[in-house]
């Protein structure tokens, strides 16, 4: 009987995790279809979260995905396969440094990669070299500096302000996420277009804060604990606080608010 | 040809605003559009700057708008007046004293209203009282925690902060819009469903950003500058450093962001 509960559970989980994951992947991605032949970079693939939906939306495009880690790339391939996606090739290669010919794509897809650069303009500028003129840009990226919720906590805002210090300290960007139109733009891009994407969880919607607000922002957040805590950048205490008021905006009067920003760009059509 | 300029200019000046002000009117108002025959009260109208919109929506229905000052009925009467509308009634009256009957009406409508009410759970189940069972409540807010912007500034966060200290002292909340929904459930109404609202201002929209990022919302937080002075809540140079900063993120390669929350409930169909 208990067996038959957990399983029972777990496949009711299962489904919830599902239905919030298929929220996210149609708030990002439901607007990107590539054209049949046409010819896809998605660079800094990871471990190929993005590459399954991308490669989903446009079965008739030719998707190259790559990857600094060849880690990363072995689990992003393994998904692939499981999937049965067809229309994806991986390779090891640094975005700074990507082993193919000018204006070789068509389209450029990038997802949770820039937060992670020191120098975005520069790793958006290669890109716009591999783009034949008229190619588009697809950027995708959170900001933490988007986040608020009820009820307020300072201790909560200061939680995540020591994700995003860690993350300065490591080259990269956590509030990334507005700044895409002025990156875009002094990358060289031209009828750039950017809109914003955002998360609001209420109880109404218990996936999404289960999903986003618990599993999601809050889980990484209580993730960098330790770091931050060696970092000195916060008392262990206050920073618990933080994580505690974080899943309290999870309960029955709570509220969550996230955006993620989505930004267009294009080669001009002259060489 | 310096007054044929100027002219040209101002009439240009007047289409930008009035696209400006029908991007937020849309934003807003887009999805609220009551049926013939149906009574509406607005509770709160103030000047009448949402009453327009809302009396244009529903030409068929008949709408009751009540605020608790004179001046400002009086001003909303001649708007109306000026904008032609034949289905609009003005009433002098206190929210938490209305002159109707319970049950009266089919629909309510409220508009920045319970920001400034120190008891808004109990506006709302005084409004859901006037409410037939079945009925709707509209109810719509900002949320001044909702602003973040390229380039970011510890000063503007600062001027902000002193805007909502100040609403917070005369009895009122400036954060009210991400509550919406359990103030809605704990007033009483049942199928209450939010949904957030985001204007996102760069240089691709100078409408906005004129409009909205600087007349709007940097010119109501430069305005609080001497009472914040006044109470000692902020140095006078850091509060105009943070005015000066919300100003440049409207220019070329700046952002700013802010999200008005449209809320809907319903009072249960058993009486």
């Amino acid at each position: 009987m208990n067996r038959i509960y957990v399983h029972g559970y777990d496949r009711r989980e299962s489904v919830r995790l599902q239905d919030q994951a298929q929220t996210l992947v149609d708030l990002l991605h439901s607007d990107t279809s590539y054209p049949e032949g046409s010819s896809v970079l998605e660079a800094g693939c990871g471990i190929g979260a993005q590459t399954i939906p991308l490669a989903r939306n446009s079965p008739g495009a030719r998707i190259v995905s790559v990857d600094i880690s060849a880690a990363s790339l072995a689990e992003a391939k393994a998904k692939a396969d499981v999937a049965g996606l067809t229309n994806v090739q991986f390779q090891q290669a640094d975005i700074f440094a990507l082993p193919f010919d000018p204006q070789s794509f068509d389209h450029v897809f990038v997802c949770f990669v820039l937060e992670h650069l020191s120098q975005p303009i520069e790793a958006l500028a290669t890109l716009r070299e591999l783009l034949r003129p008229g190619g588009t840009i697809t950027v995708i990226e959170g900001d933490h500096g988007s986040a608020y919720f009820h009820p307020d906590s300072d201790a909560a805002h200061m939680a995540i302000r020591c994700q995003v210090e860690l993350q300065r300290a490591a080259g990269g960007n956590a509030l990334i996420g507005r700044q895409l139109y002025p990156l875009l733009r002094q990358a060289g891009f031209d009828a750039v277009g950017v809109s914003p994407r955002m998360v609001y969880a209420d109880s109404s919607r218990p996936d999404l804060v289960d999903g986003f607000t618990k599993k999601t922002f809050t889980a990484m957040i209580e993730g960098v604990r330790e770091e931050a805590i060696k970092a000195a950048m916060v008392e262990p205490e206050v920073f618990d606080v933080g994580i505690r008021a974080l899943y309290r905006t999870a309960e029955q009067d709570g509220v969550f608010c996230y955006t993620f920003f989505k930004g267009l760009g294009q080669k001009a059509a002259r060489a």
